[in-house]
């Protein structure tokens, strides 16, 4: 992949993975540019500059292969390339998370699953027992394990963080507030801080308001 | 606020907010951009570049009041014009929105819950009773409902979009995949897509495993 290709590019990819995804899935073999910027709700312009980045797949006159293209936008994300992981937390979110992703479609697999609950340890989860927080230590030092999801409140990251960057963990899926790059800059963190999604619907719908 | 303000500039909005809730909760008065860019792991100028847009509230060798910018931002933001909110679907991803957020501090109420599944039908989740999804028109019909968030899958927000929307409901949190404002383009949606989150870390782990 060619160097400086920019992050706001990349954050675009999975979208088109996931459209072009559905699109295989209900039978459609080619599309252009300006139907595939119609299905996602951009512009064709912005389509095919995103495409270029990676050298461009469309031929003229013919658009895109959707298989094709799925599968070089695939290869880029390294979505083949799957990544152990386990899940910390099985409270309701993290029960969400176990559930409901296919973590194998999109570069990860699922190992292990721990909880501080004691009534949740031993309950299955997406087919996996799951262990308590006191194990993950054992764990981590006896199996390959890529990256942490961490469905926990801020101040149980604040107290797991440092046992699982000195045990090697190095990748987190953080749902927490937790600033976990400030602490380790050499980790790869993913925050999902829903709190600020909701916040920034709230300024949306006031702005709308102001024009109505 | 100054028209022309870019959606990315907003968006980093809640996350001032939410450093800013921090640091007066831990009793700092005031904070220079040095420090705040520090905090946040940005660079004084973009801190600088931020809050200039919205007039600049900084005062050269004081730097900001702490109280006063996360008030400011919180006005811009308007969290405290509180929408009245309808949560569909209380499976783990519901119960998890219901249980760990709070909403009234992020410019949402909740005031009711619905589900499909009638084993869920009647439990109590933050103080609310859940509701059956038969009863969302009468609900929304006698009720102030200013926003839904939909923790559901694709399938049944297609089921329930033309319902909510013919009885006015126009601002969605959108935990699916269903594209809402490309049916509605006069909805407010944001949309939450974990599995983009998942395949944007997964690219970025096997960008760094290649650099080392």
């Amino acid at each position: 992949m060619p160097k400086g290709v920019s992050i706001q590019v990349i954050r675009r990819l999975p979208r088109y993975y996931r459209f072009l995804t559905e699109l295989e899935a209900n039978g459609v073999d080619k599309i252009s540019s300006t139907k595939l910027a119609s299905v996602m709700s951009a512009t064709a312009s912005q389509v095919r500059q995103d495409l270029n980045c990676f050298g461009g797949f469309g031929q003229q006159g013919y658009g895109y292969s959707v298989a094709g293209l799925r599968e070089e936008i695939g290869r880029i994300l390294g979505l083949n390339n799957i990544h152990p992981s386990i899940l910390l937390g099985a409270g309701n979110l993290g029960r969400a998370l176990a559930t409901h992703l296919n973590f194998e479609q999109l570069g990860f697999k699922l190992t292990a699953i721990f909880e501080k609950d004691k009534k949740l340890v031993g309950t299955m989860l997406r087919g996996i027992t799951v262990l308590s927080d006191d194990e993950i230590e054992e764990y981590v030092r006896t199996h390959d394990v890529d990256t942490a999801m961490l469905a926990l409140p801020k101040d149980s990251v604040e107290k797991l963080i440092d046992k699982l960057y000195a045990l090697g963990v190095k990748n987190y899926w953080n749902f927490s507030h937790y600033d976990i790059s400030k602490k380790y800059s050499d980790t790869v963190v993913e925050n999902v801080h829903l709190s600020d999604s909701l916040m920034t619907l709230c300024y949306r719908i006031n702005e709308k308001n102001k024009t109505e």
